[in-house]
């Protein structure tokens, strides 16, 4: 038939229209090395040969600690690979039981609730919380994480958008809705990509005073801040004050996975009625298994958090005394602005190809078109030496490149 | 404030209507014994003890296969844990590229991409797929299954629901429809519930004479069928029939995880533009490494799926043999139909209390009222011994329970 669609044309459209905004991704294959984290084996076009990364969300090297990798060969042994089904049908692993504990003692609160992914954890919470409460609003934090925007969007209810960590805008609109309806307020603690953290007591002072649900989306924080790793709410002294703290275990606990907690009544009503939750393969059984180790470990000892964030100092203070355009964040996350697309994805391409040192380019639309930037995570594992190194190497190439300094 | 939203009472009451309709779920506490599947070790409120898993979706037992826990042990030495990132910032690991060629030929296509879960590779393809293609129509199986339905809804476009498997009803919808408009035909080959197969040939050529693309889902079917495990479409000869196969790694591959599999030029454009691949940490490489392992292995070995397939029939012949309301499927699922929730989950508290056989009950929503059954899943790690101790089991509750047999 010559009349029917051209399905070809219009996924070639599309990948044209990503490589023509230059959002196009080839993706860096990379195999971390045990025991020898950050370093990692990069396969290019010209073979394979050892790097330095610079921008994992392994934050605290967990993904090799050895108490996790112990956990994790224990489990295969005992249970095996996967959990073999649903939650519901077969695939409630004890593991998955000690885990869920762990989590919802970690945030002081009463249940928590695993999911595949803190994607999944955020979509599956967030839809279903607007599907539960009737006429609910949702009021979103301008730089939500995608995921959020999507869990609010398939919830179907009124979604309302506050300038970012903006308290007054946020008053002003919560003193616009009518106080009989349900609203939760959704944001996150530390924003990724440039840092910055959300004046949570506040937030939830406006919740307070308004009726609403606060919602907090923990996952570049948690394991990072607190005395036991329970996140910035902890650290703040501020646990009882969240409704819903969302975190992940792929970033500092090393693993992967997401999850919620939060009252047993609101997981409860999660878990039993939530698609993303009741219709999925469980979490396998060795990824809770590591997990709990992970928190566990992360619980008791500090001297990785205190140790990522003396790093994080001693990189934001070296890079600003050179006037390289660093932002001076209050977190762990080192953004530096290049401010070009382009020069961006060129900096980071000789960055590899000269240095060995492996940063990902953040472009348009993850940032605002002109703050195009690297994103710097440095780690406890990352020595001073590793450091000075990167430092060197940014400098050389800012001058090489004739970038611009900060003023 | 006393007129604010009374949040607690609306998660009761979401539970508590869950509850009313009979469809409140505790989760079974299990931890399967390596080596001993389909043993496993079952934590109910009297304590421990040893039961038979006939629920498992782990349908070939691969989770305990030697070849795919040494895979995942050495890549757990190689690498570690987590794989620290998303796909494009520091999240692509070797074992991911080789798991993406692996899948891509196991169904004779171009390209494969991976997701956290198979409910994520619906959500995102068929939401996606939705999105990129201006005006698209979906026309849905009426069973489909909640992935595919909550990813089809998130695409926002037309959808068109036939009636399941009916070719005469699927061609009066695409006959109805504009030629020029794009169309998606979504469905699966092995539908979970009833065991059924799809009419997979006739629907591609109804999609080849209308313009439509085929997105089947055979997450119930690869690994079992076709001599390298590649599905319902492989056995059938019909792989380069079907646009679009989504699998999962979690049920016959025995791990965690989801993909699709198609041309270069689709594949590209939903990894390009899908939220829930873009923005969500990479599967775990010591999840893609024991799936490598796991996707290899059977491809090359049938005595699993022969295994498999002999059991099935035998536990089938002999249900049917003594009047038990079995469902005579073309696959490898075996339905028992109960026919009332109540008795059904008394039923599987006999067989696990008495018998210490674990099994699931099916009730509304996940089956219609009056069809509540109990999906058995033999599997080549059941002995015939294990499958008469079933049968036996079944046959004197049935007789104690005076449940209704077979006409």
């Amino acid at each position: 038939m010559t009349n029917t669609f051209d399905y070809s044309g219009a996924f070639a459209a599309a990948v044209g229209k990503v490589r023509q905004e230059g959002r196009y991704r080839e993706f860096a294959d990379i195999c971390r090395i045990r025991g020898r984290f950050p370093r990692a084996l990069y396969r290019g076009r010209d073979g394979e040969r050892e790097v330095t990364v610079w921008c994992s969300n392994d934050y605290l090297g967990m993904g090799q600690h050895p108490k996790v990798l112990a956990a994790m060969h224990e489990a295969l042994d005992e249970i095996g690979a996967g959990s073999g089904g649903t939650r519901n049908i077969s695939g409630t692993n004890h593991h998955h039981v000690l885990l869920e504990a762990e989590l919802a003692d970690l945030h002081g609160k009463e249940a928590a609730l695993l999911f595949n992914s803190g994607y999944m954890a955020n979509e599956a919470t967030l839809s279903t919380l607007g599907r539960l409460l009737p006429g609910c609003v949702m009021l979103s934090d301008e730089l939500n994480h995608a995921s959020m925007i999507e869990g609010i969007r398939h919830g179907r209810c009124d979604k309302v958008i506050w300038r970012h960590n903006d308290l007054a805008d946020l008053e002003a609109k919560l003193k616009a809705l009518d106080p009989a309806r349900p609203k939760i307020i959704a944001f996150e603690s530390v924003y990724s990509m440039d840092g910055d953290i959300a004046p949570i007591a506040q937030i939830c002072d406006l919740a307070k005073r308004y009726g609403a649900l606060t919602y907090l989306d923990e996952v570049h924080a948690v394991g990072m801040y607190g005395p036991r790793g329970g996140g910035v709410a902890e650290r703040d002294g501020l646990l009882d004050h969240v409704d819903i703290i969302e975190g992940t275990l792929a970033k500092a606990f090393g693993v992967m996975g997401g999850y919620v907690a939060a009252s047993t009544m609101l997981i409860d009503a999660v878990r039993s009625t939530a698609a993303g939750f009741i219709f999925t393969t469980s979490l396998a059984p060795v990824l809770a298994a590591g997990t709990v180790a992970s928190v566990r470990h992360l619980k008791e000892s500090g001297e990785e958090r205190a140790l990522q964030h003396k790093h994080a100092a001693l990189l934001k203070r070296e890079l600003a005394r050179l006037g390289l355009p660093v932002v001076l964040s209050p977190s762990h996350i080192v953004p530096v602005i290049v401010g070009d697309p382009v020069l961006c994805k060129q900096l980071t391409d000789r960055l590899l190809a000269e240095f060995q040192i492996y940063v990902q380019p953040i472009n348009y639309p993850t940032v605002p078109k002109g703050s195009e930037r690297i994103r710097l995570t440095p780690g406890p594992l990352h020595g001073e030496l590793e450091i000075a190194r990167l430092v060197s190497a940014l400098d050389q190439l800012w001058t090489a490149m004739t970038l611009k300094r900060a003023a």
